[in-house]
């Protein structure tokens, strides 16, 4: 048996801009390593490692077997407008949204499948571009409401494209020009429940990014029926690694456009993650619909969920408390159709201000060991930066100690 | 237990624009079908369906098993400058490609995977583009020598980017700029083996495109050694259905734009695709390394294959001589390191030139209900259709049936 060494390691140093978003620390960080005072803890992503516990007492239940011949062709089902996504994984997409009632997926919609909502994104500005007409030169705007996921502004401008450019904060917007803005709700990075607010007079057309609008993090307060809202498996259940996300659109040329782009981008999507998530989707749905269940709440993926990130709350809430350095928004309570009570939101993100005189929140959290992600990045002052808990407890709990020891000298 | 129902099937005239190379019959294309008189054949994407019976008796060996928990993190090892590769699969690409022999994949290069190698081409032309410097405004030009690959142009026109644009046909490119040449070999769609022949004073970048540079498609003359070489999974074994290709990189920064490429476009991709590919790399690598084997050549993957394919080829040529509306070029012998012995070239796809008046070769085609590809999406003139050779045996031998009954009259 051959042994193969892989390739050693380079030497990146922190921060290097190409790899904008994903820093090293110094030296690796290897996954389940366990902090210490001296070591960075990488709270810069929002890795979604809080689930996995979880989804090791289902590990079975959820397990997918594939053996050599299957899933081999491009095509899965040519009478769909999205002609590489799998009918389980279509199905399953349609059941989820009906037993948790946060969008509206029936049957006069459109359901396209992408490698990520990031992928997604991309896709909707590409439909909704006005790139039909070879006459028009002119980049449609895209806007956001700052804060605005820090990753927007990159996406739109990484391939300088010719149909669409960043416009900048929505709320600012005000040229007379047709525009897309993206709706962030539960927002990312600082989790309020947002809604289009845009006032221009030029034709504006929205995309919904829906990526925590779960009721792990939110009450479902409403069923949404948007022209384009987007999902990702990611941060649903925590499979990050798979690379699923999903739009439910309502006009067919849209979704024709998008699976257009998905198509000369990428042939499509993986169908083992395919096929794995429709398993993952069918085991959290039988376990809510399954009559005469006697399944306590605890092993409800959703109620499940919620509990941890609530205890995590109140303990971040605790660990702020006990300094003068930081402050947390807080988030009105409202009745959740799913889980039938009221309750808070609990992002996955802490979307931290630091006050006591400190401008640079990102910098002053590097000096504690903690990597975050500068309000500049939103769009916002650096006052403010963005915490991920979504971490392991061991990550979780360092930071909360390390929070809590804060002191303005750095 | 919900039914749930599927969207009911859109309604897409033959030739949609939208789903333009993906046409659909009249009626829905479903996989399986059997070919009749009256129906219409599929022969203008190369799904590579031929190699579905190969894998199907190695269906057990093949097998992977997903659990519940498995292959969640968006990381797979931050010590490789593609931090979302999984190692068991870097470490069989590495492995692959000594055992073939097609190309130098050892310690000094960098591999970086992608959703496909249509996603890794994006990925090449953003991180050899001359993008670091804003006050750049050229776009680098793209060229490929006629016949080149359909998509190539609409890859690289799609978001009207403003960091590289379309050079047309690398033979009679001679602006005094830098440009990049996709070099393709065996080449799609006619299977010559190519090399870079731009002349220009302009500095020239290279990406070699080797999704056919298998034993079955053609003789491994040498080990290919270039800055950038390409690989797709779909075209080595035929599960395109997994979207796994792979870039074999020299330069380090240029490894790392690649990588921020897939990360902007997918935040990575599909774990579950990695471990399989590598699972079934694993299983081909073996049945040639182990020791004592008494396996067949009929049981070896690649030997399996390239019969299958010069039997095709064998009777194609047959049907072909039948009539004289059809020519098809021929290939030259040569030794193939691989297999040890002297063999031709048997591509993926046939390469047709009408003859006999004949003057649009997709039409013609379409006439005796099949459907290929026309010269001119690939930069040639409409004399020529590219039609796979990838299909079922049942489609396979509808198409000699049809090619050997054609007549003039249309």
């Amino acid at each position: 048996m051959v042994v193969v060494k892989t390739s050693p390691p380079p030497t990146v140093p922190v921060g290097n801009k190409v790899n904008k978003g994903f820093p090293y620390s110094n030296g690796s960080i290897k996954p389940h390593f366990t902090p210490s005072l001296n070591s960075f803890i990488n709270l810069d992503q929002g890795d979604p490692e809080v689930f996995a516990p979880y989804w090791r007492k289902k590990s079975e239940e959820c397990t997918v077997v594939i053996k050599g011949s299957d899933l081999m062709s491009y095509m899965s089902d040519m009478s769909n407008v999205c002609w590489f996504m799998l009918p389980e994984l279509h199905d399953a997409i349609r059941r989820l949204h009906r037993v948790v009632g946060n969008a509206s997926a029936g049957m006069d919609k459109y359901i396209v499948v992408g490698t990520g909502s990031t992928q997604l994104f991309q896709a909707a500005l590409f439909a909704l571009s006005p790139s039909s007409d070879p006459s028009n030169h002119n980049p449609i705007n895209v806007v956001a409401a700052a804060p605005y996921y820090s990753e927007y502004q990159d996406e739109v401008e990484v391939l300088r494209s010719g149909l669409y450019r960043w416009g900048g904060d929505a709320r600012v917007y005000d040229k007379n020009e047709e525009y897309i803005e993206v709706v962030t709700a539960p927002n990312n990075p600082c989790g309020s429940i947002r809604r289009a607010v845009a006032r221009s007079e030029g034709e504006g057309k929205l995309i919904h990014d829906f990526a925590y609008y779960w009721p792990q993090y939110t009450p479902i307060t409403e069923e949404y029926d948007h022209d384009v809202m987007l999902f990702t498996f990611s941060k649903c259940t925590g499979h990050a690694g798979s690379r699923i996300g999903w739009a439910i659109v309502k006009d067919i040329e849209v979704a024709r456009k998008m699976t257009r782009f998905i198509q000369m981008s990428s042939i499509g999507v993986s169908k083992e993650s395919q096929i794995r998530v429709a398993k993952i989707i069918g085991v959290i749905c039988d376990s809510y619909q399954k009559i005469g269940s006697s399944l306590q709440s605890d092993d409800l993926f959703f109620e499940h969920s919620k509990c941890m990130l609530r205890e995590r709350w109140d303990k971040l809430r605790a660990a702020v408390g006990k300094t003068n350095l930081f402050s947390l928004d807080k988030y009105p309570k409202n009745y959740c159709n799913f889980t039938r009570q009221n309750s808070e939101t609990y992002p996955a993100f802490a979307w931290i201000k630091c006050c006591g005189g400190i401008e640079d929140c990102e910098s002053y959290l590097r000096s504690l060991k903690v990597f975050a992600r500068g309000g500049k990045r939103f769009g916002v002052d650096g006052k403010y930066a963005r915490v991920s808990l979504l971490c392991r407890d061991e990550v979780f709990n360092e930071f909360l100690t390390r929070i809590s020891n804060a002191t303005r000298d750095y």
